[in-house]
């Protein structure tokens, strides 16, 4: 398996990619194809299609042993066989999104509704086909009887004015997208962690948030530069 | 990337499998994950879900070139870029498919609504999520422009009598769906080649048959037994 390319994201670390590609349809990336590709030729044609599946590679999963049966994060604590689910976590490490095709320029296509992380190597690329890939009617599994853990996302006066100062007008709909969907993992859900102060990183951003029962309090939002001059040793 | 297991698949050869899962709906196949998998548990939950997507390998791909446009059968001698194709000739040979989950027996998945040859090596399995997955409005790119190149489907006498003897239920109507959408590759498409008789196996089949004009004529069909008594070398 050979990288065709290496995806730019706008979630930079695990903490805050979402984990469906869907929940977050704001969210971009885009792939350069690597030139031995020969992208002019081999994207000819693409451009005419509403979307893509992206094969890629799970690089930052690090977990090396085999578990068939793993915790998905919305069955808060039950466990179920690797192959019902989507989690990196499998025998070999293939993610699998379809992704909204925004345009494609040169070798580098722009693709939004992701849920990939900076870095992700690119193993494949195919036209998505209606005809062979929409099934409306597919039954949900288990996912039907998840419980809700979606959570309710509010903005501190501070983040608000944040917002205004970056004047990026969907990154409150995205960090609303993402948190709501609840990006913690198990451990920080504990009751006993209510209130803990998080932070992810988000294209340029630095979001700062805390959730206390079902909502998110997003604290405040730094640029990067912001954030490093900040956190850096003097 | 280690197979999870083999696919035993209602097709036996390439010519005669479908290039798209959709268009034989009563094709079939199994897989069964090898016992390093912990197919007991690794499958749990996913017997829920009416659609798995299999991700595979294209094992039978021997062309070792990189071509960076291909020639789809039905865009009839016009080139396209391969990332905007299914073709199995691309960089890395991986398949993705979502077949019918018909049901799982032990360490066993049956599955229908196939594309994929007896033998293939199976990467991935996971469940078809419609809320990630199911894009109804997506668009269809070129392949709306395709001329329709599908034929008309007629079984002779011998054929007739044939599939009488064999009793099997959803054999004239799988025949007719393969060759309904033209197995033929574009050499054989050529005029000076119309009466052909050509063959592929299905199942436990010999069919044989030719294409005339745009209506393709089963000759008769046998059975393996019949096939190898008939060209074994006496």
């Amino acid at each position: 398996m050979r990288p065709l390319g290496y995806i730019k994201s706008c979630f930079k670390e695990k903490f805050g990619t979402p984990r469906q590609p869907h929940v977050v349809p704001l969210s971009s990336a885009s792939i350069k194809i690597l030139g031995e590709w020969n992208p002019k030729d081999s994207l000819s044609g693409l451009e005419e299609f509403s979307h893509v599946w992206i094969i890629f590679e799970f690089h930052q999963n690090e977990n090396k042993n085999f578990n068939a049966k793993i915790y998905p994060p919305r069955l808060n604590g039950q466990s179920i066989g690797v192959f019902a689910t989507r989690s990196p976590h499998r025998p070999n490490p293939i993610g699998l999104t379809c992704a909204k095709l925004e345009r494609i320029e040169g070798d580098t296509l722009y693709v939004s509704g992701v849920d990939f992380i900076e870095g992700t190597p690119v193993l494949d690329i195919k036209p998505y086909i209606a005809a062979a890939d929409s099934k409306p009617e597919a039954s949900e599994g288990w996912i039907k009887r998840a419980p809700d853990l979606t959570l309710k996302v509010e903005f501190s006066e501070q983040a608000r004015e944040d917002l205004q100062k970056f004047d990026d007008k969907n990154l409150q709909a995205m960090i609303t997208q993402i948190l709501a969907n609840d990006p913690r993992n198990p451990m920080d859900r504990e009751p006993s962690r209510s209130g803990k102060v998080l932070g992810f990183f988000l294209d340029n951003y630095n979001v700062v948030f805390k959730v206390h029962h079902r909502t998110a309090l997003v604290i405040n939002i730094q640029t990067r530069e912001e954030y490093d001059r900040y956190t850096q040793p003097s």
